[in-house]
């Protein structure tokens, strides 16, 4: 058992920050968090204290969509919309890791960027490459780090170079999971890229191998205009995009993760809240490739859940600090054009996404909260900090102008998380 | 004379990049661009030759709004629209610069601040304080960074603490012109704050100013609906936003920045594209404050010049790079709202804005092309630079990207500038 002072900031709710300011996180020896406390109670002080002084102790960021196969296109090509920028950039470059040289080089530094920026669960989009998919798993749990990773099913409307057979993807899906078996942190999450890239056969099979396994599911919907009309033509049987994932299994059957959802509205809408589908919200990725804005607002009063995500590449960083600040900054661009109908997203409610609502995904992660993992980011603003600001106004200014520089510690599950190797 | 060798990039012209890969450019005694050559031409081949190998060379960023007596509250209270964020945040914060010590305290951190990202040029906001004003332009002056300091007349609408009457309005104006008189890249320019801050004597006074002196003019234009049903409110005389400005000189008699003009349409537009009166982008800020997002693409087909600003601290960062990444994400929402009818801007386009558009306000600056200051940065982007990228994605990766890290040297005016001291 260890206990950690410093000021503590964390969401228990949306609304409002729980703040302890020189406070305690007391965390047990399975890295599970004991208490969070104003004051070190009389039982524990006889345990190791590590003393964190002025510096500000959080959750750790959680990406719920990235893309680890698009590590070298970052900052680049984003000159197109989705279905052009797909064939032309992204393609390509995913169907290079068929070469695991090049899929190791690309990946350590994936690894290696997430944990730079403070994220230390991702929801992942791998390749159809199953060897390629087996290492990138391997170096999340070789740094100690959380993720699912998803081998890509893709047979349709895709370059023969980047596609596989039902049974590849179902047997590489299998192949990840049992790799991943052992890994206390690591698992595999079933990924039909999305609707046009898979026939109804190779939805049927992940559908069938996401419920027979109780495994979780990641795809993207209603992202961008062309995209929906594309399904509709595609899938003439289903009500709207997101009932093409239901029709098949892979719509809440099991815990799943939507990406975008920039135009979901009415059936698909009831159906995200009926089946309790994640919204993962990627406002960098939107803006980058002007997709549009999804209605986070509406998708938090309905009780839909919603997460974040960096979307990488189409999102040009992998700060999720940075997707807070999109998110309040998005959700007042819908406040504006909506005749200010919906109110805004606060800091806090932006923050709790990215920490207790995304991290929910992984079980009980995302808070300081009794019973959850420590995943944890020590915040050193004294740069930032030179006026005597409140805690909530350091958290605010290092979300807006920090960086990688601040953060001095990175915890998962308990356990510090040195620099992975790249 | 100097020459400088590097992989340089300049915009001519918006459409595209100039790309010297390994070129050069030499500068005369005056601090102006002799000539960007791919080669270096026989008659320098005796001049001294700074070799940057393969760093990137760009021209320095010019930021055309920016609050310096904001410079405390970057990065918090954002949860306002503009009128009650003025009255709740900037005003009392604003108020405290009659007191030097602590305007020198802030305005030191200012200017190392935007020599930090990049900045060499700004049109600033000052406040109403003659004394501070004076000191902001020497502090500029010192780093041997150009700018116009503005000191702000405000006399209704405004807390007493933080106004002043016409007569010292136009004195401060005064005072700060005749202190820069000898300096070399720092001088005067008449800020009103906004019509709701002025009454028509005030505007008469500074428009009068602005005219008799041939002084340029900095204000707000149409940033946000309230704004702009309360100036129709205070001047019902105007047929615009806009107009308010023309009717009392200050609207492109003399060469003009309007920052925002977000909702500027119909006659403000073409009251903008006759006077030739140059619309300050600023989208972090309108982002920040759920303002609206200016049509950018709309003003550029019209011929209307346009620059960039952070408008700190409703922007929420010194950097003009982070302001070309949001100018390329509006104008693709703009772009996707808007069906697609006009085309989002390029990199080459919006580098250009932050550059020769911006620069244009000073004068020759922002290019490389004869006769222009030189005003560079010197990029180290090896970090980013893993994979052979081309020139331009390495420009576009560093963007996306990059912070002060890469930043290895600023020159203005053809001196290398060392970080201010704070």
């Amino acid at each position: 058992m260890k206990a950690y002072q410093a000021n503590i900031l964390f969401t228990p709710t949306p609304e409002r920050f729980e703040m302890l300011e020189h406070g305690y996180v007391v965390v047990g020896d399975d890295g599970n968090v004991v208490g969070a406390f104003a004051s070190l109670p009389d039982e524990y002080k006889s345990i190791e204290l590590v003393d964190y002084g002025n510096q500000i102790l959080i959750p750790a960021m959680n990406d719920l969509h990235v893309h680890a196969p698009q590590y070298r296109n970052l900052g680049i090509a984003m000159d197109m919309e989705l279905l052009p920028w797909l064939n032309t950039y992204t393609f390509p470059e995913e169907s290079k890791y068929r070469d695991i040289k090049y899929a190791e080089r690309m990946y350590r530094r994936f690894v290696r960027d997430l944990w730079k920026l403070g994220t230390m669960r991702a929801a992942i989009f791998a390749t159809i490459h199953p060897e390629a998919s087996c290492l990138l798993a391997d170096l999340l749990n070789e740094a100690g780090m959380g993720g699912l990773v998803g081998l890509v099913g893709m047979d349709r409307n895709s370059p023969e170079t980047l596609s596989n057979t039902v049974e590849e993807a179902v047997r590489g899906t299998l192949r990840v999971l049992n790799h991943t078996a052992s890994m206390p942190l690591v698992s595999a999450i079933v990924t039909p890229r999305f609707v046009p890239s898979c026939t109804p056969e190779m939805m049927t099979a992940l559908g069938r191998l996401a419920n027979d396994n109780h495994l979780p599911v990641q795809s993207h919907l209603s992202e961008n205009q062309s995209e929906i009309a594309w399904v509709k033509e595609l899938e003439p049987e289903s009500s709207c995009y997101g009932d093409a994932y239901r029709r098949y299994g892979m719509f809440g059957q099991t815990p799943t993760l939507m990406a975008h959802c920039c135009y979901t509205e009415g059936e698909e809408f009831e159906l995200m809240r009926k089946n309790h589908v994640f919204a993962v919200h990627c406002p960098t990725s939107n803006c980058n490739l002007g997709s549009g804005i999804a209605p986070i607002r509406r998708f938090m009063n309905a009780g839909i859940p919603v997460a974040l995500g960096s979307d990488v590449s189409a999102g040009s960083g992998f700060s999720i600090f940075r997707v807070i600040h999109y998110t309040l900054q998005m959700s007042k661009m819908k406040w504006v054009h909506g005749a200010h109908k919906e109110a805004f997203l606060s800091l806090s409610e932006a923050f709790w996404l990215a920490t207790k609502s995304g991290g929910s995904f992984f079980g009980k992660v995302g808070s300081f909260e009794p019973g959850y993992a420590f995943d944890a980011l020590v915040i050193d603003d004294s740069d930032l900090n030179f006026d005597n600001y409140t805690l909530q106004h350091r958290l605010e200014r290092y979300v807006y102008l920090g960086d990688d520089r601040q953060l001095k510690h990175r915890f998962c599950q308990g356990k510090e998380i040195q620099a992975p190797k790249i």
